[in-house]
């Protein structure tokens, strides 16, 4: 036999990085420079607290005060006091009885769907829900139903037919598209089958609600028994971290359970820090969401006015078809040359055939930005895509 | 039908808790204060770099300069030329050509085991792996086979019987009973096989190899072609966030198929800015690493010299068998009340009957601290473990 070389053991992936670069999907990472003038369009920095002095000021001070880094599951000694401060105002801000602190929106979303189903749980889950989610029901060890997107009805369907805990999972507003889920009807689905809710509110939280407190404020869910729902703290808080929010008995669980908790390092205190004090400002300045929203709603009719087609905005994301990938690379990369950051989706971030910008609103964007924003992508847009 | 009461949808879980209260298992979260004058063997702060200044400077600095958040995925808006210059600089501590930092250690595990095997691919899998190697080796499409702890042996038998691309993980020290694995030999039979190496590095990474410059380099494993591994940043570097280091074709796939990558916000400035900071500190006092080990070795010593049983460290971790869970549960309380805090493992971090201490060396501690950890340990040992 003759040897085997050591390379050929990843030269697989050649063949892979080879095809995307001829269908145009290789993406690449652009470092972004402190000073870069652009206008930020693709962020989720939706209330603009990232750069916000008192956030950055709290990073550095709980950086000080506890060490750059947590030391360990928080089960050891990962926890600090300022991990409990933030999971207490967390939970009062959302209006649930409790609250759990994870390293990202990601692992408490796994922790989620592994922790509360058992083997024979039927997870009912919305076929637009964020990689994160379908991983979590891809580790679970219960029984994934995908319903078509925003299909309450079939939803009902699949939990009629299942006999046994079944936990429904849905995004508030779905994080490409921008739309908005129906909760208020997901919610009396599963209380007329003994079902639970769980409502990723990673582009919610910050933004819908009355003060920006979030989904099940925004949908009149009352402290629910029967749903939890997760934030990033990566997203409206400008940082980094997810969290878990829910009846007081689902976080002792997830403490005691969830691998993505017992097993992982406890969020750094710079973000922790960051977190409570972005909440803070957040419940100082309780217009910052409904700003948002406005904010979007004139991206939108800017838009529309320039004769694009963009889907009506339920929170800060608006979505606008591009075609082609490479349409929509080139819209992207001409926006850019503009002085104004879009984000870009195309396969296998979304589905074939649905490649598009997407935009983000936030806080702090002036009329005037907003004005430019419309005008630069409107003037780069393909022709073809012009009404 | 009577209607269904919304509380039942969660009531599953209160038969759980009620269990493990029951079985003397529930673990409880005990925030620290940082004024917490505990002597700390219980985190994961090898290099005790956590609390240097001038990784915490660093931190507040990338704060300040970069935002509390990154803001997006690092392939919209979450790269900033500080994420660049740290998997630069990692890459060439560790003697890779390339590197990819993670919001996380388990994200980047997740991402290796996701993105680096094919359907048809097998995963060869040590029985102590890291929960975070088991949940990567569940959420691929890959067939996993385990082989018994650090028999190299059997996994070249799992190889030799298995037609295809394949992968072999292990952790480089593993993260509960500090023993180190056989890498060179696992090396050498992953090439007889033209298959890969997978080596969490997470308890290794700053501590063993010159310099702490890691596994790779411990084992006299050159830039080589056919393996990966992964680095947290939450333990020698004392803050938070993962890496993979590796070949190049290797990174510039993960960045563009690992959907922990993908589709996770990208790791928040402040702890990009310590953990390079950390690794300046280590390559300007490359002694750290060794000073860890020592230290190690000297509470081995004169825990040894005091009758107990405890593994010769291959690094910082040192592990006592305990007996039951409540005995390892007395004997850790009774260090925390003479002053030290010590980890303790009981199912189901660890197997049924395999309950213990997890003491943890640090860089920083004094011969005095040694001899007090060692005193108190010792006295507090429940009678029947002492020799
Ligand atoms: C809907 C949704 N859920 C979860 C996540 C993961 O959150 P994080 O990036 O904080 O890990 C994201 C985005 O990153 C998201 O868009
Ligand atoms: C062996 C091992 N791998 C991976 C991880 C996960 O790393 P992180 O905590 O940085 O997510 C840990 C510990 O937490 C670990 O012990």
């Amino acid at each position: 036999m003759p040897p085997i070389s050591r390379e050929s053991a990843f030269a697989w992936i050649d063949r892979g990085l080879d095809e995307r670069d001829r269908a145009g999907l290789t993406r690449t990472l652009l470092p972004r420079d402190s000073a870069d003038s652009l206008l930020d369009l693709a962020g989720n920095d939706y209330l603009g607290l990232s750069r916000h002095p008192a956030v950055i000021g709290a990073a550095a001070e709980a950086a000080a005060r506890w060490g750059a880094g947590s030391t360990g599951s928080r089960l050891v000694t990962g926890t600090t006091e300022l991990h409990h401060e933030l999971e207490e105002e967390l939970a009062a801000t959302y209006g649930t009885e409790a609250a759990l602190v994870f390293s990202s929106g990601y692992a408490a979303n796994l922790a989620v769907l592994t922790a509360l189903t058992e083997p024979d749980s039927l997870i009912v889950s919305d076929q637009h829900n964020h990689a994160s989610l379908v991983d979590g029901c891809r580790l679970s060890r219960a029984r994934t139903e995908v319903f078509p997107h925003a299909d309450v009805w079939r939803a009902d369907g699949l939990l009629r037919a299942h006999d046994g805990p079944a936990l429904v999972v849905t995004e508030s507003v779905f994080s490409v598209d921008g739309d908005v889920a129906a909760l208020r009807e997901l919610h009396d689905v599963v209380g007329a089958h003994g079902a639970a809710l769980f409502v990723d509110d990673a582009h919610g939280f910050g933004i819908i609600g009355p003060g920006g407190a979030g989904a099940f404020s925004e949908a009149g869910l009352v402290t629910p028994p029967d749903a939890v729902a997760t934030a990033t703290l990566s997203e409206a808080l400008g940082t980094q971290g997810g969290a878990v929010l829910g009846p007081r008995r689902v976080i002792r669980h997830l403490t005691q359970t969830a691998r993505t908790f017992v097993f992982d390092a406890g969020l750094a205190p710079a973000c922790a820090g960051a977190a409570l004090a972005a909440l803070r400002v957040l419940s100082r300045e309780p217009g910052r969401g409904k700003r948002v929203r406005l904010v979007a709603e004139q991206l939108h009719e800017g838009l529309i006015n320039a004769g694009l087609v963009v889907n009506p905005p339920g929170a800060a994301v608006l979505s606008l078809p591009a075609g082609s990938p490479s349409n929509a690379v080139e819209w992207a990369a001409a926006c850019r040359a503009g002085g104004v950051a879009v984000g870009c989706f195309r396969p296998p971030a979304v589905p074939d055939s649905t490649s598009r910008l997407r935009l983000t609103a936030r806080a702090d964007l002036t009329e005037q930005q907003i004005a430019q924003a419309v005008r630069v992508i409107a003037d780069a847009a393909p022709h073809h895509l012009r009404l």
